[in-house]
């Protein structure tokens, strides 16, 4: 009988995650109960939202408790369903575990289409770090033509996107990231106007003074402290924060006390807003209508970084809250073969969509 | 010849202003030039926002340098008018100056009517607190009915407005201020439900959250550091803060930094926002119409802290930066007889319109 591998917290992290914070355990393999199926874990997401959830405090959603199981967004197949929306062999997507088998009330995950994007991209550009960018830039930030867009931890997941979809608004995309690497992805692959890595960069004020000669009029914020005090003074009239992240501050034992913004808020009419994503959760459609359209269409390019073996993402976690992926992290738990049916059922799909369009 | 006494800027404060940072001058009364009109000045208002215009530094408005007139809201009554929309004799609002006679373009004034309300208002209830307060408040902070509004600063000229606002909008208003003398006035002769003196209290934020059990969904900011600094915890999810004044921190020679809120701000999906109330200069005349009803109706009190004489413009002005004023701090300057005839002329005016209603 197959075992079911699973991580689960040891600890609550102090400070920076380690290793010892996590353990693996072994359990045997579940079954799908009843409106249930029983998904195979074929991709897992790790973010940094997932810092907050291991506090032993409730934030907005209740944390995960000292030897229960990680949950994050997963990939996975469907082995066993008892509901017949869900079919075995259907790639999923859903807040799952991190864990090779997950079990979950079947209406609560969304079928992935193979044939439209690598399964994988419903953990990233059509999954939550994609809407997160999308909402987060376009309803919160509200871009306009020929704004400048400062997105900060602009290699990463959702800082990715958010300069891209600033570009294709329109506006000038700059991003702050921690290595000369990333800055060349974000400005040479992915088309930001320009950015700068605050690791080489002393004055941030000075540098952003630079990149941004006609000021900020929108600030997508990952990383708050010391990036976003320095982001701040270059606000202009109107402008528009939106935080997204504060991936700085997530791992500090005692909080240190940063300048008080709200008298420079008056004098720029400025506002900043928190967000999280589910409050966009009515228009996720939309977002991904849009997201899908943009990366068939090669208007967005993304990255993964792949870490391979479910034993590897407590790994794969803290380099992510470390800043050593560029691009999405992700962990390869198993490896999905394409059925040879799925591939010849599309391509006779094909044939019959192309002989006949209204079909 | 009379002489047109003014209230000079003697140095930039340091710090809370002192009287000697003001000079009174005389000169030769001006008289009004093409297209103006010259006003004798009977009210004027001492603001918390004139304390930013005096740093040496230009902030949204080009400040007062040293040896320069103070400037700020005046009512006053016309003695010239080269103006044919203006006449000799009316009763006028307009930015003018510490001084006993201004001359102004004619079309930069707004007529004040008499017999609406009194003339004092105009700086006040029907004047740019009036408009802080109803914009700032509707606009910025949104309030639902049931909803918990906090405002700084309750017994000054925006905020005791605010929670009176709020409350016609079927709010719950707590105010925060710095006497019992304020807290009795602004539940007692207000209608807030609550407040606290914040000089007596020593654990504001114990003390908000015995007033505010369902937490605070709105805070309207008047005076920043520590006592924002106590609200932030209790905000609600999509809470909104519309920051007004930083009234405490104006004269802080050193600011002090304070808590990085941009994390709580995500986890509550809350929204901090500065205004200034020029944002809403097309639709003051929305305002004014909503402000006089209510004032019309009683629905609106309102005091006035008035200290006379010109010379006492200074010593109001650093009386209400220090929270010595309860209501609006306004300086009168001269004495107001209303002509016999115009009372007459509204008499007759009146018994017309009874006459023939579409008069």
């Amino acid at each position: 009988m197959p075992l079911n591998r699973q991580i689960m917290l040891a600890s609550y992290p102090v400070g920076m995650p380690q290793e010892s914070d996590f353990r693996l355990e072994e359990s045997p393999l579940p079954h799908a109960g009843p409106g249930e199926a029983l998904i195979r874990t074929l991709y897992l997401s790790v973010d940094p939202y997932m810092r907050s959830r291991i506090t032993g405090q409730t934030t907005y959603a209740k944390g995960t408790q000292i030897g229960e199981l990680m949950t994050g967004g997963v990939v996975g197949q469907v082995v066993e369903s008892n509901d017949p929306r869900i079919s075995v062999g259907d790639i999923v997507t859903g807040t799952l575990g991190w864990q090779d088998y997950s079990t979950a009330i079947a209406k609560s995950l969304r079928k992935v289409d193979p044939e439209q994007a690598p399964i994988s991209t419903a953990l990233y550009v059509l999954g939550m770090p994609g809407l997160t960018a999308y909402f987060g830039l376009l309803d919160v930030c509200r871009p306009q033509p020929g704004e400048t867009v400062v997105v900060s931890s602009a290699a990463g997941g959702v800082g990715s996107l958010v300069g891209q979809i600033a570009r294709l608004k329109r506006c000038r995309a700059v991003g702050i990231a921690g290595s000369d690497e990333k800055i060349d992805f974000i400005t040479q692959t992915l088309g930001f106007d320009s950015g700068f890595n605050y690791k080489k960069v002393t004055d941030y004020g000075a540098r952003l003074k630079e990149l941004c000669p006609n000021g900020v009029d929108v600030y997508f914020d990952n990383v708050g402290g010391e990036i976003s005090d320095a982001v701040m003074p270059h606000l202009n009239t109107r402008a528009r924060v939106g935080v997204c992240g504060q991936i700085s501050q997530y791992n500090v034992e005692n909080p240190e006390p940063g300048p008080r913004w709200f008298g420079q808020l008056i004098l720029r009419q400025a506002r900043v807003e928190g967000f999280l994503v589910p409050q966009f959760s009515d228009r996720y459609a939309e977002g991904l209508r849009h997201l899908s359209s943009w990366l068939r269409e090669g208007k967005i390019q993304y990255r993964e970084d792949i870490v391979e073996g479910l034993d590897k993402a407590p790994q794969a976690f803290i380099g992510m809250l470390s800043g050593r992926n560029i691009g999405k992290q992700l962990v390869k738990v198993a490896e999905w073969h394409r059925p040879a049916t799925t591939v010849a059922e599309h391509l006779v799909g094909q044939a019959l969509s192309l002989a006949n369009p209204e079909h």
